[in-house]
């Protein structure tokens, strides 16, 4: 096969690729990795390149406008090399790919909770042991006399387990320390299992991890079991995004034949790095770390332990399991202590998983008597309605449109990305801030809210969600994706090129909010309530440090209930992993909510489609829901 | 370093050997495995060659006669290869190391037991499972619906464990079997493990392993476990023997860098070649087998699960685990089923270990009123004393002498074993069988304590153990090792060689037979009770299928009780880990046995010494103790 060198601009990286190969498999061979959302099926426009010359053969995309075709602008997963080629990775592409997801504070768990008196009690302990040595008249065995010692600090109980490994360094490990040593212990249902054994002192480090394994990111806290406090934390993007952005390309994806071992790889490759990168940090090492909980929804969990989720999928949407038991992370590849087990947060159902679990954990709402609705907005939407009485959950496919997806400029919520958007109500110019204080590159979901309302509220959109033809200003103009809105012009981007909300964007998002808002509601008339009984409103989700509640309710994303009665909580899942890893007493609240929590399938529920359709206008059909909204409009604007 | 050619005869066959080498390593290399139960110490003179020509360096030996070094006869293991050898493999090499260990009958638990009433309660399970399809208002998981119908037939309970294996392949298993499958099951304390699931009916067979590890010799049943009867059984030696015959020349060679890994892997190696030509004969496959129990002495246990056994070796005596948990066999590499689990019977000691727990619960003596004393006797010999009440235990260093060691024409219970001897009281003429009627090769430890027997009751022998000077026949006559007693002809031999009984032969069985009954006395005396008190006298052991029990009274190895009280087991250990597979209420009998059982250490004890002292007579100092065995030699001859 003929061998040819593909030159990426503007570094000249030097790139080999084969006659025949996929632009984009050849640029990740080599290091250079573009969005693809849609794991390089070519729906989601975003692994675009320009090419500069060369030989090439690429398929034609509706992502791509007819200028930009003319600027030799691709898509590097419809490209096959044919020769030696030079290409621009443009910055829109560069920026999304290689961008960090951005943490939140250390102290979540600290600040954010109403979750009532608990303690740390953490299900691993490192004690240090003294024993007396043998005699002749003393010959019990070496494990026996650790076990009693054990039983007299209060350990062990009926059973005592031990793996293979540990009685084999056993006898030294106690001859070594002269009889004194540090026992890393498991509690069990039925007893403790010793974990490890060293010689002499070892109690001073005892970190455990919490990770949320999300679709789109994977956030690790390192935690002192001692004190409950977070030493570092990191996140990175799931490397599965290569295989689909959303969990049904990556079920797909898995069910090639080494599809679902590959995916498994990926993750735990994320998760390697970001906990080598957080021991660094931190000073710590791996022999530090005694224990781990993730949370992720069910697919992800599935995909982590290496589990075929291809039934999650078909109706009647089955995974293999909700509640899965702890597992060594050696058998999963985790670079901790190969004793160390990941207790994986309980889900609820296929589509409601254990993020979600961690998520009603962190809210408190289990416990407590007024109505609570609970939503995580992220690749997918989860509802969750209810109190200490009961609990119902829902999801509904929202899309990944709050994380970028299906807008032609969207982005995730990374550096250069415009997060909030104002819109002069009388010169219709916009005014923006970027994470980061950069030239914007795109913009993410809370900038994407922002600018829908303001355009709502300034008469630029009506209720369909159509830019108004009649106002005639140069940043409106018609284009091959129909009518659009220019929120920066190419001389002050990052891209050189205009960043837009086109007339599709807005569908895509009325669409979004419409799922979330329908959703909410048929879970409330199942249970034969209504919005105005919301007696608390939490947001959970991948909006960033930020989300305009006004804003949001103007679109008709939230409900139109009084302001002080949302909260946005922020990533509620690597919450409630913290949580669920510091307290045996709030593991078994989550494994007690996800028991207890009922599933409505809303895929499959005409109450559900009625809802969606109504939602489908700014902020609803029916106006009557959005009392404030309507006043706010009649104040600002004529309505229509 | 050259290489040289070793012609071995009669076969002719050519084995390849660099300068320099262990001629018993060379030939070991080569598949031709000597006896050689030091570990190739030199100090045992069981690995004998001729070399009939060549080069080569041969350190002396005691074992060796002139006349035998003067006909080529060295000792492999101190022979070192300097050239092409010409060299014979003498029949008694041959016939010791390649013959078969004989077997018992198969019907052992049904026949011999005196275990009161108990029912085949295993602790695996396969269950036959229709389950209800999912459907989108019963979505629960998939392992929720199997846990679901297990709890329905009673399986199940508090908790549910399963390997990410057995979760991997579950939605596979269970749209393939049309929601019809088996599930292999294991009971456990707080609830029950799935081990396997496979589509379909897979209920016809479910078996399991009872396995021996002796010092000496492998035994294994496969079992049916819904009937609980023998399906097959086979054993060979166990392959550590080339490491050295005793626990303590094993502990000794586990200490070199590689030495307990491939002491590990010798005896998993005799294991599975057991397995395979098991279910080879009885036409199953290892998938149908779901459970083992082992059992086998404190070393051995430790070796097998790759265990340091050192501290066993030094005061005080501490071995790392008495008791050991459930381990997944394909932890070890027994070739198996992977989810099948090893059970090791628990061990009372360092030097009662798990093959006596077995014995014990196989004697039934820790349930019954009257007083028991049970002895192994094997390469060591264990004593155990007790009732429903209580139960004490010794172990006394007897060696491996009455399995042939330190006996110049010693062998085990192989065919061409001599094992039972009549001399006669007029002419001093033997007469005695062998083993499978073949030309005799040498002489077992039944045959042993026999001729022992026999020449002192004729007179031949006097009470030191000295064959007496003034009998002059032409089978009693001097010789390099003192005196000997010629049992067999040169001629009527397979080894063209007379076979002798020598007096350091008898002074080594004195040795052995005096330890045994001071163990057995000294236990009685600490617990204030004394020989008559003995209401059942029980013997196990690799003495094969026949022991002499009058004539092991008369050499005082057995105490001078009514014969009626004496009852032979043969392999109680095999018996005790078939019962102990079968019934979980055995196997938590044989757990408190093991926790119940004092252990008293005769090695420093003073009380034994003198005992042991005493004994080395024939039948003892004491000869009041021996009443019956005094009445019969003044019958039969003149004492001295």
């Amino acid at each position: 096969m003929k061998q040819f060198t593909i030159t990426v601009y503007p570094e000249k990286k030097k790139v080999a690729a084969s006659e025949g190969d996929v632009l984009l498999h050849a640029l990740k061979e080599a290091g250079i990795r573009l969005p693809s959302p849609c794991g390089g099926q070519g729906t989601c426009g975003k692994c675009r390149v320009i090419v500069k010359g060369g030989r090439c053969h690429a398929s034609a995309s509706s992502h791509l406008r007819k200028e930009e075709i003319a600027q030799g602008y691709c898509l590097a997963c419809l490209t096959l090399v044919e020769g030696d080629m030079e290409i621009e990775i443009p910055p829109e592409s560069r920026a999304a790919a290689g961008a960090k997801i951005l943490l939140e504070e250390k102290s979540v768990v600290q600040d954010k909770l109403v979750l009532g008196k608990w303690e740390i009690e953490t299900r691993t302990h490192r004690v240090h042991v003294q024993l007396h040595p043998p005699r002749l008249d003393d010959p019990r065995s070496d494990i026996e006399r650790l076990r009693a010692d054990l039983l007299t600090k209060g350990f062990s109980g009926d059973r005592l387990h031990c793996s293979l490994s540990v009685l084999r360094k056993l006898s030294k490990v106690l001859r070594d320390g002269d009889w004194q040593l540090t026992v890393t212990l498991m509690d069990l249902m039925d007893g403790v299992e010793i974990l490890d054994v060293q010689p002499g002192d070892q109690t001073q480090y005892h970190l455990g991890l919490a990770i949320d394994v999300g679709t789109t990111s994977v956030v690790i806290y390192l935690i002192d079991l001692l004190t409950g406090l977070v030493i570092e934390s990191a996140a990175d993007y799931n490397a599965q995004i290569e295989c689909g952005e959303d969990v049904i390309t990556r079920i797909i994806y898995a069910r090639t034949s080494t599809g679902l071992k590959k995916l498994q790889q990926l993750v735990i490759g994320t998760i390697n790095k970001l906990i080598k990168g957080i021991l660094h940090r931190a000073g710590m090492s791996a022999e530090h770390i005694d224990c781990a909980v993730a949370a992720g929804n069910t697919t992800m969990i599935h995909l982590l332990l290496g589990i075929d989720p291809r039934y999650i999928r078909q109706e009647p949407y089955i995974p293999t399991i909700s509640s899965v038991p702890p597992v060594k992370v050696a058998e999963l590849g985790f670079e901790v202590n190969n004793h160390a087990y990941l207790y994986c947060l309980p889900a609820v159902a296929s589509y409601v998983g254990g993020d979600i679990t961690a998520g009603i954990l962190t809210t408190g709402m289990h416990k407590e008597n007024f109505l609570t609705l609970f939503i995580d907005i992220g690749t997918n939407g989860e509802i969750v309605l209810g109190n200490s009485d009961w609990l119902v959950s829902a999801s509904c496919s929202a899309g990944p449109a709050f994380e970028g997806a299906g807008v032609l400029h969207g982005m995730r919520a990374a550096p250069g990305a415009i997060e909030s958007v104002v819109i002069d109500q009388n010169t219709l110019e916009p005014h923006f801030s970027v994470i980061c204080n950069l030239p914007p590159v795109g913009i993410c979901g809370s900038g994407i809210i922002d600018a829908m309302a303001e355009m709502f509220l300034t008469g630029l959109l009506d209720r369909k969600g159509k830019i108004r033809g009649d106002i005639k200003i140069p940043r409106i103009r018609e284009s091959e994706f129909g009518r659009e809105y220019i929120l920066a012009w190419a001389k002050d981007t990052d891209t050189k090129k205009d960043i837009v909300i086109t007339e599709i964007d807005i569908n895509n998002i009325l669409r979004a909010k419409g799922a979330v808002y329908a959703g909410c509601s048929t879970l409330l008339k199942e249970m034969g309530l209504s919005i105005k009984d919301i007696e608390k409103f939490l947001i959970a989700g991948g909006f960033g440090h930020y989300l305009n509640i006004r804003n949001a309710v103007v679109i008709g994303l939230l409900p139109d209930i009084p302001y002080d009665r949302f909260r946005y909580l922020g990533n509620s899942s690597i919450t409630g992993g913290h949580l669920a890893l510091l307290s045996q007493k709030l593991w078994r609240e989550a494994e007690h909510i996800a028991r207890s929590t009922t599933y409505f399938e809303l895929s499959t529920s005409t109450a559900f489609m009625n809802e969606y359709v109504a939602a489908l206008f700014l902020p609803h059909t029916n106006t009557s829901l959005f009392p404030n909204v309507e006043a706010t409009l009649r104040e600002t604007m004529v309505t229509d």
